[in-house]
């Protein structure tokens, strides 16, 4: 019997089966030729992709199509601000940078800062506006060209974004947010709206140049029920329809189920924290697919699969070989828990480091960034 | 059996009964003591509320004790543009201009320019901004203080009023709407939502100056729904409840059922009709309540209370003297139908001659009255 999980925007809980995932939210494998069809235009092939990360798309044959005719797109993507940004955000922000790169494109980057206040009972509006400027800083961090990444902070760039929101409002009814959102009559007027101002950013690029540019959405694949809503909606106002590239969740330290959430202190690890508390952190709560005693250990080996510090390995060692040899030596036996997780604390520390620093300097790249209007 | 009528934002239909309104909405009748007061005030009363046609208040005693303690409140009152004005919109926009100067006090104008671009079908937002400049207007002409009123536009201070709609939208549920407004699962999110950027003028000037301002709105009394749903939740918030004071609708040419219709050219005059169109309109349509015959008419006289000509004399004939001898003479039969037509006609044509002036000037004065932001 297949196991129970939930996928939305607001919750995802129990194992997620990404193959059942693919078929129930319509979306499409990323396979072989697609990933050919890539590296041919890039040269290379981002970890994300040769590793299964990003792993779905809608439509990204068609970006290359376009893109191969000379009509480039722009990307898109986004963080709802309500805590402190946690190394599962900066999957989709690196893979985006990793586009913005390889392809030439322009970001806009969203920061929807009403959206977990609506959702949260106990979230204000104060504490969103803090968490949108620590957040924003974690996002220049990542290393986006700021000639050509915008960033849209709802609440302030209202002016710009609420009246196109209106648009897509006026073709979404209240069954369709039922149906995607698992929303009901106790929910607030204000979640019930939001997904319009989510679909905004997909096509306001095109309404400020006054012409059509296709939109590429890199996102973990909780957020495509948004965009799954409003696609049709956005190609019956006269623009492209968006498409996107879906990636899989960075499983919490304390197992694979679900995703981090950056409101659980305990499953996250956060683009702050210092090198003991990360080492703290790994050492204490990441699930182990090691076994008992060394002794069994050394004769049985470790389960890689089932072990969180391999798994976030998988994800943040970039060389496939070394990632490689780590996979064989837990698995032989000859690897320790201990010692592949002091492999993983000197990995997020070094990246943490080199992040931090970035994150210092960005507190005087924010006006390259912030769009006024 | 009590008729049956239906009074909500979006649909007046029906012969409104005004005292089941009242009980039904849970506001209160502008009895003689509450004259008695206003009048100590202001010294002397405007035609609108001897004449019953302001009939109902929220929390109008408070404002007036506020007042007298020397905390001033200040006005709100809007127009939802989706076709030019009518001499029923008028009405609460005089009434506004004569407690603007009575009080000396600053008005706040909402031009909610999605409201009806929601609600109707074929209404484009390109259609609603040309209405909201040729509304805008008819606004200045009525005569508000340049220096203490304020134009807010939906979409364009969306920057302003977007964040405060939030905290709005926070606390209604969709339940609360549906019963409030009779909207269901097929109205769009859009439409949902828009409640929340009406009542954000009951408290944005207090949010702006920092400190808690009283707030009476004048309305026609079909907005009710929106501040009996809004009223609680800006309390919760920290602000005032705001107090409101009711009208009675222009009765439509046709006969007294419903309110005029902006969209329906039959039932109404507009402020930019011209004096033959509004000969033309009332005298074809205004529903008579003269006999068949003048020999008829002579001898039974006519019915003022069913004639749409005399009523809109209470509206619009200031002078209390002239509007007694007029009911008199029509009653008796020595004033025939057509003779109360062109009264009617004369009187409106002068207004309008009047405020199709003031409106030319208007174009000049925007600037004055739009806030940036």
């Amino acid at each position: 019997m297949a196991k129970e999980f939930i996928v939305t925007p607001w919750n995802v809980s129990g194992d997620v089966d990404y193959k059942r995932l693919i078929n129930e939210f319509g979306i499409k494998e990323i396979d072989g030729p697609l990933l050919k069809r890539i590296k041919k235009i890039t040269g290379e092939l981002h970890p994300f992709l040769r590793r299964n990360i990003f792993f779905a798309h809608r439509d990204l044959n068609w970006i290359l199509d376009e893109y191969e005719k000379g009509n480039k797109f722009f990307l898109y993507t986004g963080r709802a601000p309500s805590g402190h940004t946690h190394l599962g955000h900066l999957v989709p922000w690196i893979f985006t940078k990793w586009i913005q790169e390889k392809f030439n494109v322009n970001l806009w980057f969203q920061f929807p800062d009403e959206e977990k206040f609506l959702f949260k009972e106990n979230l204000t509006l104060k504490d969103t506006e803090k968490y949108t400027y620590e957040n924003m800083l974690d996002v220049i961090a990542v290393g986006f060209d700021p000639k050509k990444t915008k960033f849209l902070i709802d609440t302030k760039n209202a002016n710009l974004m609420y009246k196109e929101a209106l648009k897509v409002a006026k073709k979404i009814n209240f069954s369709n947010v039922k149906a995607a959102f698992g929303l009901n009559n106790e929910s607030n007027i204000g979640i019930i709206f939001y997904t319009a101002m989510q679909a905004v950013p997909a096509f306001l690029p095109s309404v400020l140049a006054k012409k059509n540019i296709p939109c590429l959405i890199p996102h973990a694949v909780d957020q495509d029920p948004h965009f799954r809503l409003s696609r049709d909606v956005v190609g019956k106002l006269g623009y492209y329809k968006p498409a996107s590239i879906q990636c899989r969740f960075l499983p919490a330290l304390q197992g694979s189920s679900g995703k981090m959430s950056a409101s659980m202190e305990k499953t996250a690890i956060y683009t702050v924290d210092n090198e003991k508390i990360v080492a703290k952190k790994i050492n204490k709560y990441a699930f182990s697919g090691g076994r008992d005693t060394i002794e069994e250990h050394r004769r049985l080996g470790g389960i890689p699969e089932k072990d969180i510090a391999y798994q976030w390995l998988n994800f943040f060692e970039e060389d496939d070989k070394k990632l490689v040899k780590i996979y064989h030596d837990y698995k032989s036996g000859k690897l320790l828990s201990g010692e592949l997780k002091a492999i993983l604390i000197d990995k997020i520390n070094n990246m943490l480091k080199k992040h931090q620093k970035n994150r210092e300097k960005a507190k005087k790249q924010l006006d390259k960034f912030i769009i006024k209007g």
